[in-house]
């Protein structure tokens, strides 16, 4: 199964001149969905993984299938406001300006193992600040996957320090 | 094990004199989690289903298990101006003013048997604007639904041509 295959490209979304990769019809797929948690689990090499972070929102669709198959928590990542307990802080830039990511404070212990997971890497910025949000926590990030990764816009550099790995790169 | 258990009460959220009902525990264990799942699965009592359809964004979180489990599809219902292809859009009401969803118009086929799945049942306007979507499409929807049921809100009636199911009332 070539996942690739699962991908298709809408042109001018969000706006004109980007061809925006959409992961639906793998969604739609349930042989699909399974061959992607697969090859994310193979490439973990058998680390231990105590807890996934998944990045809002598009990475709410496979960081609870990992959790599960990992026998680890899921801990959502998620925009300003939105999460209800006392929360840290991370600002990432955006092309125009800058935005806010939280993480729970009690959703990561000291010492803990952490998967972060998104659906796209494109210039690091968001999976940058999830994994500062990690590490300010005291988790240790084992990896960051994402199911797709725009090599063109060098999001690896942004997160040179943590181990990477993505499913589909254009 | 009693998912309630699972279920953390967070005083004025959203705002002054609301309890929220926050599943943060419940999805940083894996056990939970899965109990959680297999007593979906069981309410469903073998009905065959096609399609998973989850609500932006809390939704997000159990409907990929569920869809998982039962060897179905998994499609995204969002908020205006997320999904890249072409849609279909409801309203619904807020507390003040309308909000819209949105579903791809090729995400359900004629005919297909569909699970819609939220975290929470309140007033049931969100649920019942992704299953007005989802009927358009030619699915039908099978059962709602929802980890917690804020049985006051009185969401099940807006919701009374649909099964609904619930693990936790309050």
């Amino acid at each position: 199964m070539n996942l690739r295959d699962y991908i298709r490209e809408i042109q001018d979304f969000p706006k004109e001149g980007i061809s925006y990769k959409d992961i639906s019809p793998m969604l739609q797929d349930p042989k699909a969905m399974d061959h992607a948690v697969s090859l994310f689990i193979e490439r973990l090499e058998s680390q231990h993984i105590d807890v996934v972070v998944g990045i809002e929102s598009r990475g709410f669709f496979f960081a609870p299938l990992l959790a599960q198959k990992l026998n680890a928590g899921f801990v959502p990542v998620r925009k300003k406001g939105k999460l209800p307990a006392e929360t840290l802080e991370e600002n990432y830039d955006l092309e125009y300006g800058i935005d806010v990511l939280e993480i729970h404070k009690d959703a990561i212990s000291k010492g803990q193992n952490v998967l972060v997971h998104d659906d796209v890497l494109a210039t690091g910025g968001t999976a940058r600040a999830a994994c500062n949000l990690v590490e300010r926590l005291g988790g240790k990030v084992v990896q960051c996957n994402f199911i797709i990764e725009l090599g063109f816009l060098n999001g690896r550099k942004k997160l040179s320090q943590f181990p990477v790995e993505s499913l589909i790169q254009y």
